[in-house]
């Protein structure tokens, strides 16, 4: 690198942790594209990471979810907090207009400084979407905006994963389940740390809210008791309790520094990552023990825990 | 075991081989419940599996499904095969009601000996099920039947992952894709070995296929090319056409001795197992490895497939 690109590269670092908008722009621009400058600001933003409070909603299609963001990020607004909302579209090489809704609906806070948007699509390669995400928040986190709000369209396996990487993790749904429900059982249950029934001035809205509240019952004992909120978008209704909530979760996962631990989001995304090479690894593999063990689960000789376990066991494990 | 316990298990060994449907049924009982006589069974089964043709239909609720598959098991009749039903329900601990419905609708071939039904839910323990669907599919296949067609509720992760052990995947969907499309990019269209557009007699079906054939452009090239086929399943319209496609492909995966190679599903699940047990793992780990890698990660020096690779290297992998 030339002295004159770094002083340029230092510049835009600096601009960044400033809070600039054109530098955190550009920043996102070259860690989507991977390039050797993002390579430097990732390297020199890792002091300023692990302030913001980083919430992911996810949700069915149709539960209001962007208008929710919308009247949430206005509460935060309300409230004097600077907002980045990362806008994730997993299907967008097909579905396109899906998140450009999203924006247009994002209008109201369109003029206003304290609200950065930025979408990031799939270009083709799905599994990428939540590598790229954690680290966006990262440059996100680290130019010292107070909230980042990560909105993703459906709640598909993609989805989950993107709202993996988020803190505090929130999912939308509307009155009466129905077909929901087939969003909800895909694993997104599992990751909500707060369930929010949004257009609860519908009348099976307590019916839902209860359902909601066993199917919770089936999941293991935390720390954090998962409440179920209700709100109405449109008329503002619960938006306060929301961002109070919101923030109760944020405030739990802080360590005696009131730092987010920033491995946690990076941990999450190789975790996933590995897991996926691995299942790829062993479904092309003729290692004559991985096809003994084949051959034990197959005679039921072994149950698949138990052969997962005497694989794991074959492995140099971290 | 006693003399007289083995004796009692061998005839039920082969009774279930000469496809009696009570050994069958209380095979499948064993086998979810992991009985030791189970261990015995799918042991003295291993001869008598890979015959079988395994077709799994997944795709979002409203697709009219159920319908089409039983269209499609009505076909299979008519053309003198055999069948086994195995409909699986990751929510019912929840829904409940979804599979029951099912169970109603394919009550035209009950009294059939040529159509054996069988349910399985997930008890709360969802992980489990493409587990015990893989080894259900064993005993099935055993009982020397033609075809076993795996019936899935939705299209989320846990259905995806329980077709996943079909040797052909169908994938359902409705004209007017919408938020189907929704289903469609949560890893579904990856899987599937055809895709149907049932109800094709609505208006924007052919433009539903034309969309289909364009996302299917996007996916990497393989041997096999997914067909996109219309069906009326009210109107068996279309119903000739899948089934022979559904044998073509069949075909296709079998090899020279015309078996499908039953490790092949075990395989995908032990895979399975094998990645959530290892991300489990990394979630929790503190290995000194792993942080060092963590921290290259943080800043910038390795990026997520770089860093996998590296804990892939530092693993002794099979």
């Amino acid at each position: 690198m030339t002295g004159l690109a770094e002083d340029k590269l230092k510049l835009q670092l600096e601009q960044l942790i400033a809070g600039k908008p054109s530098a955190l722009a550009r920043t996102i621009t070259a860690v989507e594209n991977q390039t050797p400058e993002a390579r430097y600001i990732l390297k020199g933003i890792q002091p300023h990471i692990g302030n913001a409070l980083v919430v992911g909603f996810t949700g069915p299609p149709g539960a209001g979810k962007s208008t929710l963001i919308n009247a949430y990020v206005r509460e935060l607004r309300n409230r004097g907090k600077t907002v980045c909302v990362l806008a994730v579209d997993p299907s967008s090489p097909i579905s396109g207009g899906a998140i450009l809704g999203d924006r247009i609906r994002m209008a109201e806070h369109t003029g206003d400084a304290g609200v950065f948007v930025r979408s990031l699509a799939s270009r083709g390669h799905l599994g990428g979407l939540s590598r790229t995400a954690a680290r966006v928040l990262d440059v996100m986190d680290a130019s010292g905006r107070d909230v980042i709000v990560i909105e993703t369209v459906g709640a598909g396996q993609s989805e989950v994963e993107i709202a993996g990487v988020a803190g505090t993790k929130v999912v939308v749904c509307a009155p009466g389940l129905g077909d929901d429900i087939q969003a909800i059982k895909a694993g997104i249950l599992e990751i909500a740390d707060v369930l929010v029934v949004n257009k609860s001035d519908m009348p099976q809205a307590e019916n839902t809210k209860r359902q909601l509240r066993t199917m919770l019952h089936l999941r293991q004992a935390s720390d954090w008791n998962v409440p179920v909120l209700g709100t109405v978008a449109t008329t503002f209704e619960g938006l306060p309790e929301l961002a109070d909530t919101i923030d109760n979760h944020d405030e739990a996962l802080r360590g005696a520094d009131h730092k987010i631990d920033p491995h946690q989001r990076i941990r999450r995304v190789l975790a996933e990552t590995l897991a996926h090479a691995i299942e790829d690894k062993l479904m092309g593999s003729s290692d004559p023990a991985l096809i003994e063990v084949l051959n034990d689960v197959q005679s039921g000789e072994l149950n698949f825990d138990e052969a997962s376990q005497k694989l794991l066991e074959q492995m140099k494990l971290l």
